[in-house]
Parts: structure tokens; C-alpha cells; sequence
């Protein structure tokens, strides 16, 4: 551990904890007490006892959103368990409270096994009002995302897959209007087939891109490979309209935007240098991306994002999830349909009126993020 | 639903939830947000994935408990499931706050199977630095305690047990002194073997009182009973010791004290005046007592003690559970023993400096209480 390093883990120990609780009332008097506790709690649940339906009028449930992880695939840090994924939570939950005002605590798990863990959210879910699933490993997280938004009546969503593909998505468009090129007529190339990866190409097909070809560690996915698991088997039928087969350099030539989600160093300036004209590069790994932005320009990169803070056009996730669940929950909401997805994306895109080739898409702490998601949601 | 019924009602609806979430750092600038979001934060994670014993120095653990019902047991109104359980345990997570800064949250389980509440508590335990068990009917609570404690190495208490275990037993100790009579040998007839009851009772005879008679719905608990299940065999065996049988009344004759954790309608004023002088009675059903004050002392009853606020003498859940955990975090006390409950009902009796009739406990907004509490556990 560096000097840096170390002041920053002396930080978080003088600090303690990031997030709280805090009171909405304060108990001052017996009749305070009377009131928001015994006896007169007993009005409230017997009430909720017979309508549960109102459970989100008169309780937590109204403003609350578990950020759920059993720390599988946390960062770029990989399966490193709940204690490891902890301060990732309750970061969230702290960007939860700060952005959009919502009553976020984190959850980390002590299992990895998908029916324990579809089994305990659903346990649990009766007094939440959202629950956002973050860094469960592909292709498990597909499985416990689809059986939980089917078991339960308020909005789920893995944060790793739609809260990147959503940014993807709005990064595209206003980096499509840059190099004026149509949106819809991007060679897009993707590296990394996780939760991100499949999430991103089914959110750029429903945007209506076609041409999209896939990576993974073993080079394009496509219906010729013997090696594919269910996931990945779809995204061979879904995706790579042109056959193209080999490795990421076969892929990229031509294309006109490679956005990678899988980690550093899978991407030199050599492999920009086959791609079309103006090149879109989204290097999205963390911290570490695919390919740095200045090598990515010696390559004849034109637009490039990445997911860090310290260079331009940050594809960063709390651009998404603080309204999206802000949205859910003002609105009642109960699914996060990929409809919802894509008018997020281009609510974020909207933002940005006169996009450049160092602004494509919306500063995370732009005031204006938040409630124009939200907007989009409901 | 009567007007004032109406009217609580009315202001849990404009507050909408009690409790919320607070930052415990504003994230103003990009500095802020790569400190304590990411990157930064991975800097916490990897030191936690190596050594989760710290989770308690760089994150929630520090200071959160989980206040956990299957809603099985709710105050006076029985199995009203989740949704009617979360008022009550929101109201204890704001309790928990304004009187000891705990950083307590509700969790109502969608599940009433004890294997299944027992996994799910384990699986989410890891963020937690404690667990307040809330509400889970008898006998059932009894094994699901027992095993989470077994299993995890954070404070598992089940308050319904031992926090009003922990009031009576201060509340006898000074009520002893205004009647003086040795502590050590009043009889004592507790009128219920639920959670409350086993709990007092073991607690009871851990302080050193000896002749203790349980009574349930079919009478005195003997070891003549047939109909009995594995707990209530226990109590016959540890109480009894005249080998009393019969009914409430027949338990009652000569007795020192009276402690009803039942239901409101067992207790007369004729039963009051088979005991034995000075009788103390303390009728802890709520809202409704087992028998009311006046009734009580138109029986004889000479030290008169209740669940609610608006009499003399109440006994209050509220005057432990705070305090207890506050002690449990401070100290990072894994486990909380016999031992730590006779210190914390020793401390709380020692709060009153001359017990009288009319007070032989403390004030739930008694600023003395926790702290007093919380030392005595560590």
C-alpha cells in the first residue's frame, strides 16, 4: 500500500461510517413516544396488517432502497466477498442519499449460491421500496436479476448491467452527433460479455443498432463457437449480423465505436488504427481502462470516454441510478422496463445540447442529472 | 377506527416514514466523490477483502444494528405478518437513534419458516453490528435466537425476551426495597410462558430468587403436566419448587409478587388478595393490562407496575435495548450473556436512589439510562 493509498484508508477509519440514520421526528415527550411508538404504533400496523398495499405511505418503504451485494465481481477488485464489498455499498447508498434524497442502506451477503441468494432479497424485500443489485458475477447476475423482478412487486435493478448500459447508451448518442455519423448505422464492437456487456448490447439493439459484435477472452462471439454458455449462446444469435469471426482486431476493423467493459489491457493503439473513420473509444474498465486515452489518440481515437473522474467524458454509473430509483419510487414503479432504459439514456444525452469531442455526456455532478432521469422514468 | 385512532394515523401518513438515512460527508466536488466513491473506496475494499475483522473500523458495522421481525408476535395484536410489523420496528430504529445514536434499520421478513429466517439473518449479518430479534412468537423465537447466536459473532438479542426480562427484574429489586422484603426470597407468580415469561423466568432465577411459579392458559406449569412442549417442560423443572398445581389463584396464594406477560382479562382483584402482604403486581400486557392500577389496588395491591406510559411505573423495553447495544458496539461484545443482563438490571434499579410505590423504575427519557446501561455491559 502507497502513502496515497494510506491516507485514504486513514480517511475512511476517522470517518467511520459514511452513511447513518437520522430521525424524522424527535422523542422528547411521553406523548412523543405515545405517538411514534407504543400505544399509537399499534393504529399504524394494524392498519398496514390489513392493507399492506399502503405500506409505502406510512413507513420506510415510502423512500427506501437496499443496495444489495454478495461482493462476486466488486470493481475491478473481482470476487473478494461481503466485507470487501461493503464500503462499495454504503458509497452507493451515500450517493443514494446525497443526489436524490433516497434512504439507501447496503446489504452484503454471506452466500454466493443464486437460490440462497434470490431466497434471502425476496425474505426481505416486504419493507423496501427498491432494491439495486450491485458486482454479482456473470452469468449468475442474469438469473438472480430475472427471478427477483418476477417474485416481487417493487423495482429491481443490477446496477452493473443497466446503470452502464444506460450511460453507454447516452455516451453513443451525442458522440454519434459529433463525428456526424447516424446512430442507428454504428459498427459498435464490445469487449467483455458480463453483466455489462450483455446489457449493453441488448440496450444498443433495442436503441435500434444492428451491427454489433461481441468479445470475449476468446475472441468474437459468434454461432460457429462450441465453447458458449446460454448467455452467451444468445448473444451469438442476437448479435454479429456480418459472421465476422477471430479475435478483437478482426472485429474492430471498420467500426466506428469500440466500447469495452472487460479490463485493461486488451486494447493497443495498433487495434484503434483498423477502425473506421473517427473513432469512438469507450474504454470503461476501472481503474485501470482497456486503453489510456492518450494511447488510444496515438491510435486515431477521436472521441474518447472513460469511467474515470481524472479524464473527460466519464461513463459513470451514479449518473443513472440516483434518478432512475428516484423516479420508481415518487412514481410507484414497479419494473424498470428496457422503455424506461432508453428514455433514461436519452434524457442523459439531452442534457448535453451542443455535444464535443470533450463533452458527450453529462458531469456526474450536474444538478440538472437527477431530476431529469427521474422525469424520464415515470 | 375511532378519531384519535384516526388522527394517529393521519400524522404517520404526513411524515410517511420516521426514520431516514443522513450522509455523513457531502460529496460537493469530483475530489469528494473519487475519495469516497470510487476510486477510493477501492482502497477500503481491498483492505477489508483481507482482513474483514476491520469491517467494523472502516464502515456501518461500526455502528448499525438490524431490527429484524417476522411479524409474528406484534405488541397486543399477534401474527400480523411483515407489513404490519414495520411500523413497530421503524419506530424501534428511531428509538435507537435519538436515544443511543444507533444506526438501526427494519427488516420484515416475508417468511415465518424458522429455518428459512434463520438463513436469511445469517446471509445478511455481515454489514451488520448487531441484530435486535423483534416480535417472533413463542416457541419458535427460543430456536432461532439460540442458533443465530451460535452462528454469528455480532450481539443477537431477542428483545421481547430479554430486554423485558431485564426491566422486571430492576423493577423487582427496588420494588423489594419499598416493601422490604429480601429480594432474594419473594414468591413469585409470572402469568404467561411466552417469550417474556421463559426469559424472566431464567433471569429471575440467575439474580437468585427460588421460588418462581409459571401459569399458563391450562394453569400452573408442573412437571404433572402432560400437555407440555420441550420449553415449558424446561420451566417445570427449573420453577416450582412447592410443587404447586392448580390454577392462577391457587399460584397466587401468599405470594410476594405477581408478574403478568399474558393477556389483559386473567387477573382479578380476587386474585390480588390471596397473595401474600404488600402485594406487587406488575401487569405488563399492552395496551391492555392483565388488570388495570385501580382494579389492582382495590385488590390489595400495594406496588402496581405496567407496560404503558400513562401510569406510574412503567416498565419499558425502551429502558434496555438501546443502552445494551450501545455497550455491545462500543466495546465489540460478541455475545451478550446472563451476566451482562443481571449487571444491566442492577444498573438500571440503581438509577432510582429511593425507590417509592409510585417509582420504582426509571423515566424512559431518563438521560441517565443508556449510558448507565451501556457501562454496565461492558
Amino acid at each position: 500500500m502507497d502513502a496515497k493509498q494510506k491516507k485514504i484508508l486513514g480517511e475512511f477509519k476517522k470517518l467511520g461510517a459514511r452513511i447513518e440514520t437520522k430521525g424524522r421526528v424527535k422523542l422528547k415527550t411521553k406523548q412523543d413516544i405515545a405517538l411514534f411508538y407504543t400505544p399509537g404504533v399499534g393504529v399504524a400496523s394494524t392498519h398496514l396488517a390489513a392493507h399492506p398495499e399502503d405500506a409505502r405511505a406510512y413507513s420506510v418503504k415510502k423512500n427506501s432502497v437496499a443496495v444489495i451485494s454478495d461482493g462476486s465481481a466488486v470493481l475491478g477488485l473481482g470476487n473478494i466477498g461481503p466485507y470487501g464489498a461493503l464500503p462499495v455499498m454504503e458509497g452507493k447508498a451515500l450517493i443514494f442519499k446525497d443526489m436524490a434524497n433516497i434512504d439507501a442502506w447496503p446489504i452484503v451477503l454471506d452466500t454466493q449460491d443464486t437460490d440462497e441468494i434470490v431466497r434471502t432479497i425476496i425474505a426481505i424485500a416486504p419493507g423496501w421500496g427498491g432494491i439495486n443489485l450491485e458486482d454479482f458475477y456473470a452469468p449468475r447476475c442474469f438469473e438472480i436479476e430475472k427471478r427477483l423482478v418476477e417474485a416481487l412487486d417493487i423495482p429491481v435493478m443490477h446496477d452493473d448491467q443497466h446503470g452502464t448500459a444506460i450511460v453507454v447508451l447516452a455516451g453513443l448518442i451525442n458522440a454519434a452527433k459529433v463525428v456526424k455519423k447516424n446512430f442507428k448505422n454504428l459498427k459498435v464492437v464490445i469487449s467483455g460479455a458480463g453483466a455489462a456487456g450483455v446489457a449493453i448490447t441488448k440496450l444498443l439493439k433495442a436503441a435500434g443498432i444492428t451491427d454489433i459484435i461481441i468479445t470475449d477472452r476468446s475472441g468474437v462471439i459468434n454461432e460457429g463457437r462450441t465453447d458458449l454458455n446460454d448467455v452467451k449462446r444468445e448473444l451469438a444469435e442476437i448479435s454479429n449480423p456480418r459472421a465476422v469471426s477471430g479475435d478483437l482486431m478482426d472485429a474492430l476493423i471498420d467500426a466506428d465505436a469500440f466500447v469495452g467493459v472487460s479490463g485493461p489491457g486488451t486494447v493497443t493503439k495498433d487495434h484503434i488504427k483498423v477502425m473506421g473513420k473517427k473513432p469512438i473509444v469507450f474504454a470503461l474498465a476501472n481503474p485501470v481502462p482497456e486503453i489510456l486515452p492518450e494511447e488510444a489518440k496515438a491510435g486515431g481515437a477521436y472521441i474518447i470516454a472513460t469511467g474515470r473522474s481524472d479524464f473527460p467524458n466519464q461513463i459513470n454509473n451514479a449518473l443513472v441510478f440516483p434518478g432512475m430509483f428516484r423516479g420508481a419510487l415518487d412514481k410507484g414503479i414497479r419494473r424498470i422496463t428496457e422503455d424506461t432504459k432508453l428514455r433514461a439514456a436519452k434524457a442523459l444525452a439531452a442534457l448535453v445540447t451542443n455535444p464535443t469531442v470533450g463533452k458527450i455526456i453529462p458531469d456526474v455532478l450536474d444538478k440538472r442529472v437527477v431530476p431529469s432521469v427521474a422525469k424520464a422514468v415515470r
